[in-house]
């Protein structure tokens, strides 16, 4: 593996997050607050950091190939993770340093799952930086950093797979760097679309500020002990239809920008997640009717929620956990089922349990029929065996990380639920769970080893596995 | 589908139940107890159902395509266990049929889990029946009308298939009525062995008999309320050690049959199954020695209840749910583990779980080399892609219906560790749970409903879930 390449790139993508870190920096000054100095401090660090390893590490090639993709993905997220928590642990407004890191990697990785039992007594520039990292964990920090760093480019095909969710990338332009540029410019002028939207509704710019970053990533950190429910209906129908928007196939976007809307509209994904969201919205809406009173506020409350969980959002405007079975069973579905491929929405993609519905289909029909071809098509082009079988070993991979996550975390004395449920939020990066880490609990129960665990969870979840997993491999590191 | 064969098929295999079930009757004669009317009675039905059956329903053709073998191999398990029912329900020894309904499958699925509170109540002809009910189970219903009925025999591979665990059946000879006819008579014989052994270390005949039959089958139906525990530790060992020989496949057995042990010790899922073993073994009793006295103590009771629980059979000489965390958790594994295939054992399969292994090592290294071949061997032999995309998809299936069952299941007042063990436990045919269907506890806590869904569980275990999944999808059962 070419390490010099790797350190290179982690390097530059720590001094970007130096410059980054200058707008919550801004916050904290217009508020006049003491997190300042801390914010600055960790910019100082970043840099520090980020120059001494690009000067170490400066590569003589620069040819990157697959491995070192997926291990600069993963130890760029480690890393900016690590340090972005010290404005928190500086600032001692999270005074463990896990617990900074926790909430980190909760941010970046638009998890939204948090430590804090009193997240209202964070001051203003640090609660910006919080929703921030969602913003910028949603689209993907590589693809930043390839969208305005020209030198970087052209050869990157395998780190924007790496970062990019979904079962399939497809490059919309010839150029990496003009897909990257494209797809932040569609996630920018959604995020003021919103920002508008919630401003002419009432909402202060702050909250709106912060809100929209935590919809735009699919993150969910709120500013409230209860999350969105304080809001009036206007903002919570926006902020549900914002993450909805959000949990759809970035690409239809740009077909719809380059004037092919008719070709995004024949996009099978695309109804799937429609139908699936009023089919949720509906049976949730019919079960919970006798706990709310009005029409309206039934149905807004159940689509607000199916919104969240399965965009992976995790805002709140109610606590679920007090719902019947039914509507907590089809909460549950809906956090492995996620977005879109190709959105900021975590969880499994509906494209990919397309994929495995239609892989166990052709199986049933081989059984009965074994001479039958067995041709899978997605969105109307025929599938290669190699995408067909890696799917399914991803999914393979998917439940193992599950299952051997929840046996480590069976040792704490929380009872099943709260454990099991927070693994699935946490590798789905949704982040409110049932019981205990339900909407109004929170991650702060967990001991320092469980909450690290969780951690590395999250990134398996936010990055799909492959990027950790090669990092954690010993045999990626040695040289060829 | 050609239904007239199916209908047929089924009537044989009630035929052949009125038969077996003079075996019982006999013990119960020779005890002089009351239930002897209950099964000769139960046998009348079966007599009378099974000719119904098959003179509506003699067949024009002769004709199994897989579809009939499917329906067939699911519709003769479901009649089985409604008829075998009903010398419990008669008796009124289980007054409620769903409850004998339940039982019975838990014998012949070979699961073991019971909803007797005080086993040791039944009477000698039940209980000889409910543990009869395991060996018959353990090698299959249809291998054993195919091995002595001509008239059914060399058109059948498609419900030797449906029949036989693990991912791939091979056929010992050439033509399937001998394959089934060595089949029994190695389980025969294996059995015979186990009895002799038992008699030698005291045990009493009928005890003996009994516990053969659960060791063969893998069920697990004890006839005591502690299992095997009250028994000396000879007899422990030896029940321990033919668990674990029937947990092998049997294809081994036939190969050292006809002199080619070399081959068979060849067999690279014999040698990962004894790894297992002696690993898991080894783990627990270093876990457990501060519980138990003396070494020979804590290994007989750790191998004891490593080989219950991965060959499925479900036995037990110490009460697991007591045990810490470290142990639970390694068992927990075990039950998905399973036996090896072709063995009497259920859970996954150690053959299937190998392949699921090499199928996600196979995509990792397509990531980082994507022109790599990727073949995928099994015993040294090159896997088609169909078999590979098969099992994936097997898999697939597996954790919808755990997750599924497990949602249906949650409606139960009884906890998620309750309720998710009784689901794992009866998906993979082992019999104990956890919490409160542990060692020490039983089924009949739950509701009427949710023991009927408990006994499909079992049956699409056992029957690797294509047979009932196939008689459940309407399509299946058109005309074409």
């Amino acid at each position: 593996m070419n390490r010099r390449m790797v350190f290179y790139m982690v390097g530059q993508i720590i001094k970007l997050e130096a410059a980054v870190l200058l707008l919550p920096a801004l916050v904290a000054l217009l508020y006049g607050e003491a997190c300042l100095w801390a914010i600055l401090a960790t910019a100082g660090v970043a840099l520090a950091c980020g120059f001494a390893l690009t000067l170490i590490s400066r590569p003589s090639t620069q040819v990157i190939f697959a491995r070192e993709g997926f291990v600069i993905v993963a130890l760029s997220w480690l890393a900016l993770s690590a340090i972005g928590a010290l404005p928190f642990f500086f600032s001692r407004e999270i005074p463990d340093y896990i617990d900074a890191f926790f909430e980190t990697v909760s941010g970046f990785s638009t998890t939204g799952a948090s430590i804090l039992p009193d997240v209202e007594a964070l001051s203003h520039g640090l609660l910006f930086w919080r929703s921030f990292t969602h913003w910028i964990g949603g689209m993907g920090v590589l693809v930043l950093i390839m969208a305005i760093v020209p030198s970087v480019s052209g050869r990157n095909m395998h780190i924007l797979r790496a970062e990019m969710p979904g079962p399939v990338v497809g490059k919309l332009m010839p150029r990496i760097r003009d897909t990257a540029k494209i797809l932040y410019i569609i996630y920018l002028a959604l995020t003021a679309a919103e920002i508008l939207l919630l401003l002419v509704g009432g909402m202060p710019l702050f909250d709106s500020v912060v809100h929209a970053f935590g919809t735009a990533g699919t993150g969910g950190f709120g500013i409230k002990a209860d999350s969105v429910a304080g809001y009036s209906p206007y903002l919570q129908w926006v902020i549900s239809i914002f993450m909805l928007l959000f949990g759809v196939n970035f690409n239809l976007y740009y077909l719809i920008l380059i004037r092919h809307a008719k070709t995004a509209l024949k996009s099978r994904e695309l109804w799937i997640y429609i139908a699936i969201v009023l089919g949720a919205t509906t049976a949730i809406a019919c079960n919970i009717a006798p706990l709310y009173g009005e029409f309206e506020e039934t149905v807004r409350t159940s689509l607000f929620q199916v919104a969240a969980i399965i965009t992976t959002t995790g805002y709140a405007t109610a606590d679920f956990n007090l719902w019947p079975s039914l509507s907590k069973g089809i909460l549950l579905v809906l956090m492995f089922v996620g977005g879109c491929a190709g959105s900021t929405a975590g969880g499994l993609k509906i494209s990919r349990v397309q994929l495995l519905i239609n892989t166990v289909r052709r199986d049933l029909r081989r059984l009965l029929h074994p001479r039958s071809v067995g041709v899978i098509k997605m969105e109307g082009k025929r599938l290669d065996e190699a995408s067909i079988a890696g799917t399914s070993a991803y999914f393979i991979l998917y439940i193992v990380l599950l299952a051997v996550g929840s046996l480590l975390l069976s040792f704490e004395p929380f009872g099943m639920v709260t454990n099991f449920s927070a693994m699935i939020t946490c590798i789905n990066n949704v982040g409110p769970g049932f019981d205990l880490v339900g909407p109004a609990g929170n991650y702060s129960i967990y001991s320092p080893l469980s909450t690290l665990l969780l951690s590395f969870v999250m990134l398996f979840g936010r990055l799909e596995i492959y990027p950790m997993l090669f990092m954690l491999i010993p045999s990626t590191w040695t040289k060829k």
